[in-house]
């Protein structure tokens, strides 16, 4: 079976692999050359424009998008959309928002066209040698490429979730769980740092990964970054997030679901992303305007 | 090597079968009966008073409490004390306050008895087949006794952590981890459970264990709970805690560290006690006074 794979980042380069590996005769395009070509050393066929992924690809094509998030998925369809028979699969292994594959769902529907949209987890890693994949869509459409998705995944790391966005749904779920999951890593391990006992942190995780009930594959991780950096030196503590988070949030306040650990995992990434903070300045002068409390003064 | 076991609780219990199969002579007492009685047909030796199994252990007494934390642990320690001769060895453990720890390691040190503080994780299952143990106090009182929680932990599940009070402290925040990261769990699940979606609760967190982030034993008991019942609908979603939790945030208050994730999984646990919370009616009055907004009256 072949596969056009667009989109050559982390993810997608390590999915092309996955799947050569499982057989699949992949067909690869990046809007990047370097990477086309660098994959193209891996002995994977390449495509220098989606017009020649798609002419390359014989009988029912199937093509999975791993680009980033937003308007560059509609962008990518909208340049694919000419040169789709009827019957074509479309996948989004990436992290859309659910609302935006429903809504893709719909218009390719409308044109014949079958889209999954399939929730990707398992990092880097998991792309290249097995993820966790979950994936939303019409029944009759995942069954045609239901090998494929069990194939790149590890065993029983694959889920057909239901209806379409279900798949981004779910994922956009985990994404928010991980979320409070490592937070509460991160602040055990702040009250260690700070709690005046020698603890050593890159022990503490290993032994947390050797029957505790914390036990993880994020504690795992941890206990990776202790052994590379013991304390942590050599990075700041300032936490970026990719969006899906925000989304689970995001949905939670629609539903008018209570996710309190969910919400303040997210604002405590947006609090290390600020030097100082306006709402800081506020109490501080409230507290001096009141009871006379000392200011810190800014330095310009 | 003799060991005496105070407290046959399910935890206490399983520890000592656990010690017994790895070639320890057990002496086992409660101050229940029944649970003596029970454990003598399992073939291990008892004692009914604390005299009696101080009697019973010969040369330098090993004797290991596992009785609920705060003044029972007291009582006991008070019970023993004329029958310990120096160099005994006291270990507590159970899920006691790593303050109360140090109090304690200091007295019986001054009476020339070692102490050692011991959180214990895994659960009952781990104290029965492997558990993770972490073990505050004198580094040669430990080594006296080392190859005890060796041969009781899981491989690679026993650490000795340092000063008194350190065993305790480690299993302490490790319960607060576990706090934020079963609330987040929860959180994502009951975004799941109202999203619309038809979402398998079972199948989800099934797959979310294989090559995923979150792949961890907590999810594994969250497949298991939704195995027996797809829905919970046969438990209510009251949350009870045992102190650890508090006690982490107690501890980060002092400290002046933040620890939102924790704090909050906490007071959702408080939340859950409660059928109606007198918040809930302030605000309700307050919106009904500047608004007019309606307010539900109570049925009683």
């Amino acid at each position: 079976m072949q596969i056009g794979i667009i989109g050559l980042g982390k993810m997608g380069y390590n999915l092309a692999l996955n799947l050569k590996r499982n057989g699949y005769e992949v067909i690869a395009h990046d809007i990047n050359a370097d990477f086309v070509a660098q994959i193209s050393n891996e002995g994977i066929r390449t495509a220098h424009t989606i017009e020649a992924l798609c002419e390359q690809l014989e009988d029912q094509k199937v093509i999975w998008l791993m680009v980033p998030a937003g308007e560059i998925v509609d962008g990518v369809i909208d340049s694919l959309l000419p040169f789709l028979p009827k019957d074509t699969i479309l996948i989004d292994g990436g992290n859309s928002n659910y609302k935006d594959s429903k809504r893709r769902y719909e218009a390719l529907k409308a044109v014949g066209i079958g889209f999954l949209d399939c929730g990707t987890s398992g990092g880097t890693s998991g792309a290249l040698d097995g993820a966790c994949t979950m994936i939303g869509g019409d029944p009759d459409v995942f069954e045609v490429v239901a090998a494929v998705f069990k194939s790149i995944s590890v065993e029983n790391g694959c889920l057909y979730t239901g209806a379409a966005g279900s798949g981004h749904f779910t994922k956009m779920v985990h994404n928010g769980i991980e979320y409070g999951m490592m937070q509460s890593i991160a602040e055990g391990f702040e009250v260690f740092e700070q709690s005046g006992y020698a603890i050593d942190f890159q022990k503490t995780a290993k032994l947390f990964n050797h029957g505790s009930v914390v036990r993880s594959w994020l504690m795992e991780l941890t206990e990776n970054a202790f052994a590379k950096d013991p304390k942590l030196d050599s990075i700041k503590g300032i936490m970026h997030s990719s969006g899906e988070g925000k989304w689970t949030l995001e949905t939670a306040l629609d539903l008018g679901v209570p996710t309190p650990v969910i919400a303040l995992s997210i604002m405590m990434r947006y609090r290390s992303q600020m030097q100082d903070t306006f709402s800081g300045k506020v109490v501080a002068a409230l507290r001096n305007e009141f009871g006379g409390h000392a200011v810190e003064k800014s330095d310009d």
